[in-house]
């Protein structure tokens, strides 16, 4: 860490669009006195259907932007990023970078009874196996059942999370691994929490859900404290939004799910980055 | 027109993704002789739910790449940017751009009988209201009705155009458009012709359903012909695709409606242009 970062200096946290706000409602929960700044890629979302390059490329220019506010670390809520772009940002950036596939797997592997586990997630997120090797590095004999459910992200951002067609979607992509022993399932996307409810009555009582957004927080958390960069100077936290399109769509979106209220969001050119 | 632009030049197509594939291939099918530069922008799809700003942005990016092919005309294949980015980049451009609402209006006006017309799009294209605006240049009397569709790109793109779900949806959005008097509905989004069976299904023998790409192909044949462009060489034409992410899974679905056999697809980094 470098002497200059200040304390009170803010954590960045992005993500493609509005889904990586429920991770940061977790953060302003758990870590009150942390500055945020937030920036959604809403030019450029979806991630989930794109190549593990561009998703790299993506990552860069928005963590270069994040250093034009001076974050002193850098949250990743983003699944598809966490599990594309994590460990080569990681290398390149010089404050903590933390992605939510680590804390979303240690939750899974903590919760399960049978050692089976599902995943769901966007095509690139299932597709890179990230969720299996990092639960089989904390449990070599667990296993693991990832889907892909690329319909779910626009039937959340279309408003359909409560809907006939959502309870249809859920049956079709999720019919086999109903029928397996899975005991645990981690939500690999955060816009999948806000299905949450859909997904339950459709597994029923007998399985845990996973949602990274809890853990994640933590991760940051231990983070700050163990580079000894947790903001302890008592001042109310502020917090900041920024996307790369479609500014008032955003702040809508964020005053529906945040327990703050979002006055304006910022819009800037990220490929300026 | 320039001199230095060659009758064999080649025509430049673009899309937001793989939408615009079927305006291309009513331009291969009516103008054989065409060379064809296609781009789609799969690192940026969709356009539908993104701000005029960014569409614009994206359309002169897209429109300067072109231009290092020498292209001769250009069409725009996507009716997203052609409601939201034709006039501007018409203005900034030295060779004819062609869009798609134009001539989908055109032909909506000729086919109805009573003046009622349907126009299914993007968010985008709806709240553009340019369909509305160039149907009533051509016929005052004329009434529309537009609705947003936002669920229909995914579910063609994640290939559910013949599942039950697909049903559900039309049904959802269609249902307040099926209880009015319109007599034709214009498929004002370059997915949808891959919906039409459905949609017809949905509505019933009496109801006329304009795609556009035809006479848009028609559109540019006549372009073409007035500048005095058209390609007479008699050497048979060659097809060139680009996209900014994703170019195999783009090539397996170019193969899937082209009557073409599509070699390779090569990627670009559009943010440079």
């Amino acid at each position: 860490m470098e002497n200059n970062r200040e304390n009170t200096a803010p954590v960045g946290v992005f993500d493609s669009g509005v889904g990586g706000l429920t991770v940061a409602r977790e953060i302003m929960r758990q870590l009150p006195m942390e500055n945020v700044v937030y920036f959604g890629d809403t030019a450029r979302v979806p991630y989930g259907s794109k190549s593990r390059d561009n998703i790299i490329r993506f990552s860069r220019q928005i963590i270069r932007f994040l250093e034009t506010k001076n974050v002193k670390a850098i949250v990743i809520a983003c699944n598809t990023a966490s599990a594309l772009a994590l460990d080569t940002v990681q290398k390149e950036t010089d404050v903590p970078v933390i992605g939510v596939i680590g804390p979303g797997a240690r939750a899974a592997v903590k919760e399960t009874r049978n050692g089976q586990i599902g995943v769901v997630g966007t095509e690139a997120t299932i597709q890179s196996e990230t969720y299996t090797k990092v639960i089989h590095s904390l449990n070599p004999e667990a296993s693991v059942i990832g889907k892909p459910c690329p319909l779910f992200v626009p039937l959340v951002e279309e408003g359909f999370a409560k809907h006939k067609i959502t309870e249809e979607a859920i049956d079709f992509y999720l019919s086999d691994m109903k029928s397996t022993q899975i005991d645990t399932m981690i939500l690999g996307c955060t816009h999948y929490p806000l299905l949450r409810s859909k997904i339950m009555a459709y597994f029923g009582e007998e399985i845990h859900i996973v949602n990274p957004a809890y853990e994640t927080a933590m991760d940051l958390k231990a983070a700050l404290n163990d580079c000894g960069i947790a903001n302890q100077s008592g001042i109310p936290a502020t917090y900041e939004f920024y996307v790369s399109d479609a500014a008032q769509k955003f702040t809508k979106f964020a005053n529906s799910i945040l327990p703050y209220d979002v006055a304006t969001t910022k819009q800037i050119n990220i490929e300026e980055y």
